[in-house]
């Protein structure tokens, strides 16, 4: 049985996760029970939601336990079996977490994959895995585009982000803006995926943030895909268009605010313009995958979506990569290789 | 010509409104031009709503402005008339203002109304005015209600809130619980009102506040029907139930808040619970309030809802009238009485 390394959580952030949060254990793999088979993990999604389940909060999926290693989704192999429907040398994803071995239940959260069909088996992290889903779904299933729609996208060089604005492209928006962070992200956002026009948030407040909007969407938007909260959010608030719909995708502005968060301050343009804001969480769709992935992968094909990959590697890198998610330090969707 | 006394607004309050923030004007009433009317404006409807007119601030109504009297809904009788459809002694109610007399215009924000209908005419300012009409169709055609949802109602012992609570016990509600501002109020809402249960939220904090709706609704709600924000608006939004919607009607508690406003901080139980928030605004309904009117009549009539009026008389009272809102010592739709 080969050793496995495993990235505990063994003390919970106090906003900014920090070192001392979490151990690096070298333990065996278990001897697997009927129905269980062995994951060599080769790569682990690393997403801002990870943050909140490692608070002890409710949330929609119960907070990882003290001890336990970091839940994260993951791409890997077979390399033991108990389980007919998972042979030695089959590639799968699931929900396992941050260790270089996981062990799979048939039936559960375990799903084989064909990595012939992708460059690369990172792609079920991304591009086809939750993230593409995320913005798929929360797009097309809560935003409701419609053709001549105007899109603003926060977080929009992110990984659902970017994706969020190609699909709103695709589906008919007339245009679509996207608010990142820095010059480069928002020279990104133009030239690489696409986006009509791109607002850098850094150095801005509020009210300067709400004038860039009103200058590249003097209608207002019809749909908000929000990923950040916090002012970012206060401000696309300042810009609905009647009957505007706001996808509530995340909240990366607040998660490691320790202290008294900020809050929406401006929900009062919900009622001028009758507009709404509606949580989105990937695991609704989880039955409708297959059609989303068909669907993203033709657009992939025909070259009308294109996507980034930022692997670092290294289960001891586990943290700092975990990070970047947070400083936006990260050049497309964050992914952790745990293989050799 | 009568002497026409007209409430005006002559400076935008900073926070709560003063008094140094009005001039009571007494001017003559202007000559008619063709298809103009004029009413003697016997009931003003004193709302929420009002603090934002008073703001220089983008909102769905153009901004009150400076010397001109406080918009209002108001109900009166046509005293002179060069409008064909409003004869003298016409019965009219319209969005006007705080002054004796207003001129309406055939065509625009008047409608006749039948006072035989109803006990008394500040009822078409109450029950089956703008007040009574936000109720039915803000649940109804919001929060969208299913039987055997259990709803919570906030500001539950105003004017709206009141008949919310009643209108979802029609409407096959499990449970209707209200939150209220102290013990009388709260034993009015179960005694009077018919709600299943009361929440003080005097001297609450959040958690203790979320703590006291989880005891009310271990199971969550399904609807949250919003008249307050800030603070009641983040516990509600720790009980939501699985796909909740909450119809934001109000937000009373920001509006005379002058600072920085704390905002919602809950926002990620949106996320958790897969829940909306949604804005609403009556006006939308107009072109349907006979549906409303005539739904609500019939529940009058058969006994199914009661409401309360909360008179003050005089147009020298109309900023304490006003401020009741703010402070809660009103005991029902609020109205102030303009003639002698």
């Amino acid at each position: 049985m080969p050793n496995n390394r495993r990235f505990l959580l063994t003390r919970r952030p106090n906003g900014a996760p920090v070192a001392d949060d979490f151990q690096l254990e070298t333990t065996l793999t278990p001897e697997l029970a009927n129905g269980q088979f062995l994951i060599r993990n080769h790569y682990a999604s690393l997403d801002p939601a990870m943050r909140g389940w490692m608070d002890d909060a409710p949330s929609y999926m119960p907070p990882i336990l003290l001890g336990s290693p970091v839940r994260a989704s993951t791409v890997g192999v077979v390399v033991e079996s108990k389980a007919n429907a998972f042979p030695v040398g089959q590639w799968v994803s699931g929900l396992n977490a941050i260790e270089e071995y996981s062990v799979g239940i048939a039936g559960e959260f375990s799903q084989p994959i064909d990595v012939n069909l992708v460059p690369s088996s990172t792609n079920f992290l991304s591009v086809l895995g939750a993230v593409g889903m995320t913005a798929y779904f929360g797009h097309v299933e809560v935003c409701k585009p419609a053709p001549g729609d105007v899109v603003l996208v926060t977080g929009a060089a992110g990984a659902v982000g970017s994706l969020v604005g190609q699909i709103a492209k695709i589906k008919g928006a007339a245009k679509v803006i996207g608010i990142a962070g820095g010059p480069e992200k928002c020279a990104r956002l133009v030239d690489r995926y696409g986006f009509d026009a791109a607002i850098d948030y850094r150095g801005k407040s509020v009210d300067q943030l709400s004038f860039s909007i009103a200058q590249e969407a003097p209608n207002g938007v019809n749909i908000i895909f929000e990923n950040v909260g916090g002012d970012i959010l206060d401000a696309g608030l300042n810009n609905l268009a009647m009957g505007a719909r706001v996808g509530l995708c995340g909240l990366i502005s607040e998660y490691n605010n320790a202290g008294e968060k900020t809050g929406a301050r401006n929900l009062w343009q919900l009622i001028v313009k009758r507009a709404s804001i509606t949580g989105l969480l990937v695991a609704d769709y989880v039955p409708r995958f297959g059609e989303g992935i068909s669907e993203m992968a033709g657009w992939l094909q025909s070259g009308k979506l294109v996507f980034d990959e930022h692997i670092d590697h290294g289960i001891e890198n586990a943290l700092p990569a975990f990070l970047r998610l947070f400083s936006g330090s990260n050049d497309g969707k964050m992914i952790l290789g745990l293989a050799p």
